[in-house]
């Protein structure tokens, strides 16, 4: 029966033994203090938010016996927030490994399906057995996750509530921006109603954009874009083989063009759009198709007709007419709510709607297929357009076809032109971790348990060194307050770790805009293929182009 | 700069070599005779088009000297047809080896870009550089691809042309059942008007509808199967790790569910759509909504308001109202050409065709989605209706949503329901073919040459005990004739291979209907995760579930 329930490859990666630093190993470290940082923003405003958590030095792990906690028996209480990322039960794994090796009388319990977990104290104890049939696999089953905050006064009075009576000395947030920035708000209301409990974070996202000169990757990236880059690839080549289509695939990653970014120098496609250049351009909509179209034109030229285009999630958020455009139906739709649930039908909410937006943002709205219109219509349970629902490489291919047979009816275009869109996101998320993320989480778990011990709260891990191997990377933490800065949602300022977009200056998207005029009509594509466990170390230990193309930048 | 150019798994696979049975080693083996058999349908009819090459006996590759063009040197040409599948290349490498194996003097020329190549004779020689860049990868771009087909007179007396001008001994087609149909045709139309050109066909698709009891398996079918799994595995642990949807995925896979059933039993979902069960029980569209509902109302009664469902490509030609539906849309969709092109929109055309239609096909008709109603308006190039086209899934979580909500109107359903739709296909059909692929194909090519230096034409090389180890594979040729049966195609009576549908008393479906129900509720979801090219044999030389069960089934 056995192999009804496990695949070969998951039985195979249950005993993988993560690599770490050889200060990690055995879990006695210490820490060293470094300078205190600010935050980006309004330091002032912070501090007075965070009076008992501000102010803290950047720490790094070092040899040592442990800190204020030492070797006394700890209760560590974990929760994953957010969307799965490869490696959440990695970490898991490190924390119960750093903690067992500290003092085997300590104890890691698991919150159930995300922050409401902790508030209604729902979790399941880890044990070496629970522990043992999770290791190196991908998911965030083993505890589940979920999406609520941890904010308002009752939420924080809820998760004191269960801290006190479970006894627990830390809790460990493993999240992304919002998850680390409730982290601190936590940990900043457990030292002002002085209970015991520490709050540490961990940096979670497949998306890449938690990050910054302390934390050099936030963990899945790695496996993620691995697992999208392979499919990319097999595109290109199946683009190149079959020479029939234009291939529009859509890749997840919320806001930022990391992951498109770090897939297109993966995979080497005929064009991939970065959001962050098209808003520092302030360019529109019918910019971008312009550009495709060009690329289009110019393959047909050389007898191409194919190709790939990847296009990132968040795409539609930057761009100069979208923006003041979905601002704006955000609004009327609030304002509107009531006049559009008593129309008859779709077509007739359409036209009210239309109607109530100012002259620009009619003419988007408009310029949007009918499918797209109706999307727009509806709200989220939050009360947001629902931006991500719209398929954008859908409304690119109907706008490219449209432009494409206009130019062809004036025989500027001689070529065929058949489009097919593709949006990778969900199969990305609960892959086996890469090596890379296997080991990178266990150590952040690991790591996450000696700032524990070391008494240490409100404070994110920082990972830096990552490029390098395993032996040389540097694990300390990062203080959350000196990563907040002031956000107006909602018409509150409330305090938010801003999202890392990609940067235009930096060493990856100076390689992508260096490479790029080469592979749009020569096909230069690059097949990266399935991850690999075994084999050579160029294979199972390979680092993201991301990471080693930043490395690269801070040297020069 | 080669870094730029070449993954790492790419230049690592570049130096595999394939495995295969001793007796393909060295190339110098006999082929014995074996019995004539007769086509599964009117032999009469079929001998009368092909009087040449009917009648031919079964023959396996057996120790020996070569046949009758023994060791001299031999011109072969080879051409891919049809969509790409891994493996593609290696079977060229296979003939090329082969051939230089047994005479060094020999010469393997790639006709480019499909048939038409053939006919046009744009070719390119394979030397030994060449098919040292393209071992062991994915993808048909080393010359091409084209769905072509060579079947009119002016399409064979193209291929003659070439066969001649090139001097070509022999011609191998690699591809499906029209392919391999072709091959036939063009096999007779030699031996008819005395060219010495020898015609053999590779059995090639992913769907894995080109088989039979001497062919048990396509190739590329190992690898896009294996490629598809990861995916639908990782989303499974998507689900179970977020709780908050139900995926719907769509493998491609044309008319037979083999995909659909091998990724199943690879990776156990909550439920998997078998289009030949439901017309063997005579089912319906709106029978397939219930079944699902149902499962889905039950997840929700234990609390579980997520899950996977599995949907092959081919499912609405399967459906009883849909296929009386699609019939009567064809002819319709004919005879209304011009008045429908002379309406003004495409509300109109909808509004026409529906008054065009009977009162059964209206019905199925108008309960399709808008959106779907107006695909079905256009026609493809050939003239056929366009149901590949119809995005199923979204129809199904349509239909599916709209049931939910009734029920829940009604307080029968209490759960929550939100739901994605997902389309595999692509992606599948040009990664690195895994070990079996690889080696599959490499000995296909390896003994495509023996069937020719036996003299041999009109015959598919066949492929027995595949489940085994390589070393224990038995190759051979089945004559392509004795596979054919007739099948009226707009009014003409045409030779086919019947595409093989997934079989209800096989091992494979057997196994599948054994274990669904524990699937249903139970999340016993299966992770097979990335194919692995190094480690254990178990992960690198693992056979497809169909495979290992259909020996299984045999052996009893």
């Amino acid at each position: 029966m056995s192999d009804c329930t496990i695949s070969p490859l998951q039985k195979a990666r249950l005993s993988y033994a993560p690599k770490m630093p050889g200060i990690l190993r055995g879990g006695k470290c210490a820490v060293s203090q470094g300078k205190v940082i600010m935050p980006p923003g309004n330091s002032i405003k912070i501090k007075e938010m965070f009076p008992k958590t501000y102010g803290k030095p950047l720490v790094t792990l070092c040899e040592g016996g442990g800190g204020s906690l030492g070797s006394s028996p700890l209760t560590v209480g974990v929760v994953l927030s957010g969307g799965p990322a490869p490696g959440g039960h990695n970490a898991i794994a490190g924390l119960f490994d750093a903690l067992k090796a500290a003092n085997p009388a300590s104890r890691l319990v698991g919150f159930l399906n995300g922050p409401k977990g902790v508030m209604m104290n729902k979790s399941r104890e880890i044990t070496k057995e629970l522990a043992a049939q999770y290791r190196n696999t991908g998911g965030f089953d083993m505890i589940g996750s979920g999406r609520d905050k941890i904010e308002t006064a009752e939420e924080l009075a809820a998760c004191a509530k269960t801290a006190v009576e479970t006894g627990l000395n830390a809790l460990v947030i493993v999240g992304g921006d919002d998850s680390n920035t409730n982290a601190a708000i936590l940990a900043e209301y457990c030292e002002a109603i002085k209970i015991a409990m520490r709050v540490i974070g961990l940096p979670k996202t497949i998306d890449g954009d938690m990050r910054n000169e302390y934390i050099e990757a936030s963990f899945g990236f790695d496996t993620a874009t691995r697992t999208y880059a392979k499919l990319v690839g097999n595109v290109c080549r199946d683009a190149m083989s079959s020479r029939k289509y234009y291939h529009f695939i859509k890749l997840m990653g919320r806001s930022a063009s990391h992951v498109a970014l770090e897939v297109a120098l993966q995979t080497q496609p005929n064009m991939a759009i970065i959001s962050e250049e098209l808003q520092a351009r302030k360019q529109t909509f019918s910019d971008v198709v312009d550009q495709i179209v060009d690329v289009i034109c110019r393959r047909a030229a050389s007898g191409k007709n194919y190709g790939v285009i990847v296009i990132p999630e968040g795409l539609l958020e930057f761009l100069d007419d979208f923006k003041s455009f979905l601002k704006e139906l955000g609004l009327k739709l609030g304002e509107e709510e009531s006049s559009l649930a008593a129309l008859a039908n779709e077509k007739e909410r359409r036209e009210h709607l239309h109607s109530k937006l100012s002259k620009d943002s009619a003419k988007v709205y408009r310029s949007l297929p009918v499918g797209v219109q109706e999307v727009l219509l509806r709200r989220d349970p939050h009360g947001n357009v629902v931006v991500s629902q719209i398929e954008s490489e859908k409304a690119i291919i109907e706008y490219v076809t449209e432009k494409i047979e206009a130019l062809a009816k004036e025989g500027k275009f001689k070529g065929k032109f058949a489009a097919l869109g593709h949006f990778f996101g969900y199969e990305g998320r609960c892959g086996f971790p890469s090596n890379f993320d296997a080991d990178y989480t266990y150590c952040l778990g690991y790591a996450g348990v000696q700032l524990i011990r070391a008494g240490l709260t409100g404070y994110t891990v920082s990972a830096l060194n990552l490029a390098g191997p395993a032996e040389e990377w540097i694990f300390g933490g990062v203080p959350i307050t000196s990563m907040l800065t002031l956000e107006n949602r909602k018409g509150q300022w409330k305090p938010v770790i801003k999202k890392h977009l990609a940067d235009l200056e930096g060493g990856p998207f100076k390689r992508f805009a260096a490479e790029r005029d080469k592979w749009a009509i020569g096909d230069v594509y690059k097949f990266p293929g399935d991850i690999q466990f075994f084999g050579p170390s160029e294979l199972t230990d390979a680092r993201t182009l991301t990471l080693q193309l930043e490395a690269a930048a801070k040297k020069r």
